[in-house]
């Protein structure tokens, strides 16, 4: 689907149990309706220089643009961001309205 | 869908028109068939901090990493990333199979 769309790539801290934070997010995902679909993914090519120590993205869609602000002020995803944000190393956000160029059939 | 995702994030050289680097990518995933969808976008949030000077994302979805590695090794797509290269400032790849966690209705 197109929608608003919220993406994470992180590079977390060594000692962090990657596992643990998913299903946080699971979790965060399933309480908020705003989150229309949820996918991730760990980088697998590994190409050093191109992924610049980035190992996961995260990929929230929402309908629009208040659906995303919804769940941003949402107490749970507030809770959330400050377990989140001990277990990164770095961080790149980008929100942005998909345009969808061709589309899944 | 889920499949492979190839996820480029990218901040722009100032004097590129992103316009025409658009055209070539429509382009590019309609002659190239394991492209199976496509979309886009422009951070509007633009929270400096987090963004970290990225302004792009672009996400291509494979069936399969099979598809994937077809697309890389592409004639069009090995062209095209001549001309993408020369217009970045900065890059970060990520290429994984997707886990959906909550899928779009």
């Amino acid at each position: 689907m197109a929608g608003f769309k919220h993406l994470v790539i992180v590079k977390f801290k060594e000692d962090v149990v990657v596992e643990d934070i998913l299903k946080g997010m699971q979790k965060l995902v399933s309480e908020i309706d705003a989150v229309k679909s949820f996918e991730w993914g760990q980088d697998i090519e590994g190409e050093e220089m191109l992924g610049q120590g980035f190992t996961h993205a995260f990929l929230m869609t929402f309908e629009d643009k208040q659906g995303y602000t919804a769940f941003v002020g949402h107490p749970c995803h507030v809770e959330f961001s400050t377990t989140f944000s001990t277990a990164i190393d770095k961080i790149v956000l980008l929100d942005f309205p998909s345009v969808v160029v061709k589309a899944a059939t």
